[in-house]
């Protein structure tokens, strides 16, 4: 099993003494706590910054390779794009030198500073040379949904290069109407990962780079849901026909779509939505306390498809040639 | 079939030549626009104003009963609360006006100035001595989710009296980021009404208020999508196991839903995940040109289904002894 949706959180955070809003771990023992602007801000495990706890608990999860990315907290978006550049810079290396430790457990996904679109895709140079296989963005940067056509270069910049990239629902504008966090995660993410995906489509980009590997994570959240009433207002949209050629069922069939949808009923609905081709295993590790491995238990998928979700589809959405357990 | 879905703009709308907010309808033969800040913001066919066009629609619509409500725009949530508040005494006496006109072919959903939410409480003598059968209210005032506690005195009054409340998706947060309008409804309603329904079930309102007649426009949008996670946080999340006893689930079950999903798909699996008893026929007429009579057609419902959605359901849902046709 290949695990596409794994966070990680260095125990020494770049710049995480200097004051202001960059994220601090504090460590004790096995408890982690991120703070962020001197507040707690979400309780970590230790696999979340301890590798070699990270590799017990794949075990025990039963996952081979685990695709490490950082903590969406950590995107830094709010920063001057100078220092979200170097902050990232940094975190790139660190999951680098994760990968390289991993002897072949581990892959990564890196991070660009996404408040300057320009500086994010010259950055994918540093994700390319080190070997990241592509890099993990927010379903929007301060407020702006991924899919306006600012940040289009950059990914077209990603496709060229054929780095992949896993949208992440970041910052919901309505997630603090509701207590505590985890009820407030619940009714924002899947909402916030499902507009994304709808701007990124509707919006042209998706439609503009069909070699664009591009993945959802939360199972694509409400995008399902939005997506027949997206076709009928396509069909009296002729002004975006084109920008968006072909109806929007069609691109969704286009895009990857983590597992994590929390019940089984509705992963068999993404499978069959978008074709299990184009779903890949996600846990949100260290975050949420369900095995990767047993993801697909009890689904009513068939064993061709089971493989496809646990292994294949993750090789083909990261661009790797050979299996890499 | 009863619509309980429908819209009304009527041609003079109140305080519509004051300067500000004030929605005005402009009207040439057969063609409205609703102009808001005397800039256009939607198009209205005839029948928005003109009963007997609308009388004609039903027939060719296969509609036999249509439950009236004002188009949310009027809601007027933004203006001072007294003025909003007769703004909406005019609305609700034209509306009671409609029903009688009607002979038995419209039922009305009254509004309130829910800015004020003890204003918007006391209107609702009006809205019963009118013989309204309820209110619609939005997914939102001003920013503020309907499932916040401010608003539970206004829903356990509207439950005393035995008035019902359709939730309409109403100026989602995201909405200006997409192009054009039709597309931005359909990537930003769908989750505007999940969330407004996780916030009444999550944050104790719905579970405080087990007489509530309560509905959801859009089919509930996300809400279906986000469920199971949402009992899995209800699980983590004891502290709110005082407002929530039981799990968001048997909730859900106990609100009701229109038919608008925009697909025969998730029409079924609305009835499948809450019960086919909680499902309503609603069109969005006069602004979905999708016949409201032909809504289950082609779905997969059982004969008995189909009537408790098209028919019984509404009755129960409206308050209603007798078939009102």
């Amino acid at each position: 099993v290949i695990d596409v949706h794994a966070h990680v959180v260095p125990a020494e955070l770049p710049f995480g003494r200097r004051p202001g809003r960059w994220p601090v771990l504090e460590v004790s023992g096995d408890a982690g706590t991120l703070l962020v602007d001197g507040k707690p801000f979400r309780r970590v495990r230790a696999g979340g910054w301890d590798l070699d706890r990270r590799v017990d608990d794949m075990a025990g999860d039963g996952v081979e390779v685990q695709v490490l990315s950082p903590m969406p907290e950590l995107f830094s978006y709010w920063a001057p794009a100078t220092e979200g550049a170097a902050f990232c810079a940094e975190m790139n290396n660190w999951l680098a030198e994760a990968v390289a430790k991993g002897g072949g457990r581990f892959l990564g996904l890196g991070v660009v500073p996404l408040q300057d679109p320009e500086m994010a895709a010259a950055m994918l140079a540093q994700v390319d040379e080190l070997g990241l296989r592509g890099v993990e963005v927010g379903s929007n940067v301060e407020g702006v949904a991924i899919g306006d056509r600012r940040f289009r270069p950059f990914l077209a910049e990603a496709a060229r290069r054929g780095l992949c990239v896993l949208v992440h629902a970041f910052h919901p504008p309505q997630w603090s109407q509701l207590r505590p966090a985890v009820v407030a995660n619940a009714a924002t993410f899947p909402n916030e990962i499902g507009f994304a995906a709808a701007t990124l489509v509707m919006g042209g980009s998706v439609p503009a780079l069909p070699d664009l590997r591009l993945a959802l994570s939360h199972g694509g959240g409400s995008f399902l849901t939005m997506l027949a009433r997206l076709g009928y207002a396509w069909e009296g949209a002729g002004e975006i026909h084109g920008d968006v050629p072909e109806p929007p069922e069609r691109y969704a069939r286009r895009l990857y779509y983590d597992t994590l949808t929390f019940s089984t009923e509705g992963l068999e609905l993404l499978a069959s939505a978008v074709g299990p081709s184009q779903v890949l295993v996600g846990s949100d590790y260290p975050f949420v306390p369900l095995p990767a491995g047993s993801t697909l238990a009890g689904s009513g998928l068939a064993d061709d498809a089971r493989r496809a979700v646990e292994v294949d589809n993750a090789r083909r959405f990261l661009g790797l040639e050979e299996d890499p357990s």
